[in-house]
């Protein structure tokens, strides 16, 4: 059957993916008194004398919230909240089977960064970790530093840094598999939302290679005026010379990477020919990727990803994201830095012990992914 | 084992009382395609065109959250939202095992009216309903009466209205019991907080007697300067002269029926003793009662209901708030209205075919309860 028929018949009949359960039932007079009141009225004053013991005794110490404000939900755009309710439930969902953590979706009715900062900043005592999820950009930038900065509970936007993780992982293999250093690599990357500023800031951060990011009006330059500030940022990352305008071709010409985080048919079979020997191709964009993998390969890819799990290769998230906060609820971080996304990364591409370039990612069903994640120490 | 301590050991056993389950698993490649990406893609875009289909796609239609902001927990007061965490935690356990409603705990960090309605309707698409919980007096008038208003999913405050469903539950059969019409008894209601303004309100509708209630300056009289809104309400529902000063003492004289939501102590037995004829006396101070009901019944109570457990006609909370939110739920009630709650206590005593003065309110654990609340139809 066609799986968005499917997904509408399954999502009708279950009429929810997930519910709350009880460890313990309130089932007798004594239990009621030991989970509910009098009893609890210790554990409230315990908590009130010592705020650590919130994670002691209550579910916080495994909780996390998946937040959205359906700007920007999968490649449908700006649906609004209750639209983005079945995908942060999936998510959910996701965070169980794949972590162990228990996640609830919270799908926000406010829009600007300052809204959406007070109403999670509100709530945040309720959860163990906030995930932000599909919050369009360049919004979901300030959301998160600013949460980053304000919580003491570890925030990590996914669309941003759940792919730039994969990403990375899937390029520690590819260029193995080519036999080439990621710090020598010319990398193009085509988009510069939330995905593709997070992939830039974590290559320079693990590499520094030259990078060059192209969005819909060609190479982002320094001199390009209103520039928003991740922009400029993106913008000297690259050794273009100033003063003039390039576009996606100018870019990819001698590349060793392309990075697509953007929409389908942005890369044609000539555009990887003028790439250099041996070209990486990760064609992100859903559900059709930048370039259909068999055309990329015809013209001479060495490696292609997608975000797709019907060809080789998927950067899914959930390789990440499970492993990340199981890791930071086990580990009671306050903070996930980049010194983590990195040794995650690392750890992921270290589970394919000879990289082919049909196997530079693990599968998102691969079970040791997320206990390796979450076993890494910072 | 001490009840204090056993709930301190049982909690640090559990680390979380509820915690999130699976209704399918994203366990193949087929469902991680059904339920998240791409499948969910078309299920978004359905409650896109149709708001109400939210409900029959996510769990939002089984789903209420519990919040509080910590300002007035049990009977321990402005102990901050960190301490409420166990109480709502409880509460959600309360929720699914005798409504099966799942219920999501909120603590929130914010305290005023305007920070309160504003975080709890950026959030409020959630769910499908909210509970609030343990949020002090005066400022829970203000925040119930906004959401309720501005809302169209069903909003109660439970230590109003769940307190004051269970009270009218029991008055019905005590005033059986002693065979005198509600209407016609006048009332003593000792604590102007929450609890005894909602049950006040609740009482004037049901069967208008005379009210008169006493807070720690005594009768609340219409002419005391700074009356809040409800006090000056709770000043017009008895019939003493204006102009004078009132005791509890004076309040009792010939009084039917004596409710107090007060604390230990208010009441001794030479109080009951110039009560009318056949004494009505509900002690509901937790966990001690203003008296202790043995000295009640020494001193001529006929009737007497307690918060507690270990006594005779427990006052809980657990009778009405998991029927009230499963018929709403089910019933997809925008509002709860005191039609709904006057049919609530009406059912709740209708369950004791034969008043006793020892059985005038159903046990917490009668199973028969949350399912004939849930079934009243409005």
């Amino acid at each position: 059957m066609d799986i968005y028929k499917q997904a509408l018949e399954e999502h009708a009949r279950l009429k929810g993916k997930i519910s709350i359960s009880l460890r313990a039932q309130p089932d007798t007079k004594e239990n009621l008194s030991t989970f509910y009141s009098p009893g609890v009225a210790a554990v409230s004053k315990a908590i009130a004398e010592d705020h650590d013991k919130l994670a002691e005794y209550t579910w916080t110490n495994n909780l996390v919230a998946v937040v959205s404000d359906g700007s920007a939900v999968l490649g449908l755009g700006n649906i609004g909240p209750e639209a983005a309710m079945p995908v942060m439930e999936g998510k959910a969902m996701l965070f169980k089977h794949f972590g162990g953590v228990d996640a609830v979706p919270i799908i926000l009715d406010v829009h600007s960064a300052d809204e959406i900062v007070t109403a999670v900043k509100a709530i945040a005592k309720s959860f163990g970790g906030i995930n932000l999820e599909d919050i369009a950009s360049p919004i979901c930038f300030e959301v998160e530093s600013r949460l980053k900065e304000e919580l003491t509970i570890p925030v990590m936007h996914d669309d941003q840094h759940g792919t730039a993780i994969v990403v990375l992982a899937g390029l520690i293999n590819a260029t193995k598999v080519v036999e080439k250093s990621l710090s020598d690599c010319k990398i193009v990357l085509i988009g510069a939302g939330a995905a593709g500023t997070a992939i830039a800031k974590l290559l320079e951060t693990y590499a520094n290679p030259e990078i060059i990011t192209v969005d819909t009006q060609g190479v982002i330059m320094p001199d390009r005026p209103n520039l928003t500030k991740e922009k400029q940022y993106l913008s000297k990352l690259h050794l273009l010379a100033p003063g003039n305008e390039y576009t996606l071709k100018d870019a990819l010409l001698e590349a060793d990477i392309v990075i697509g985080v953007s929409k389908a048919g942005m890369l044609k079979a000539e555009d990887i020919k003028i790439m250099a020997k041996g070209p990486i191709v990760f064609a992100l964009a859903n559900p059709e990727p930048e370039i259909i993998p068999q055309v990329a390969i015809a013209a001479g890819a060495k490696v292609v990803a997608t975000g797709r799990s019907d060809y080789p290769n998927q950067v899914n998230n959930v390789l990440a994201f499970p492993g990340i906060f199981r890791g930071a609820l086990d580990n009671k971080l306050t903070d996930i830095t980049d010194k983590h996304k990195i040794a995650a990364a690392e750890v992921i591409a270290g589970l394919i012990e000879q990289p082919t370039p049909d196997t530079v990612i693990p599968s998102p069903l691969d079970p040791r992914v997320s206990a390796a994640v979450a076993s890494i120490m910072i």
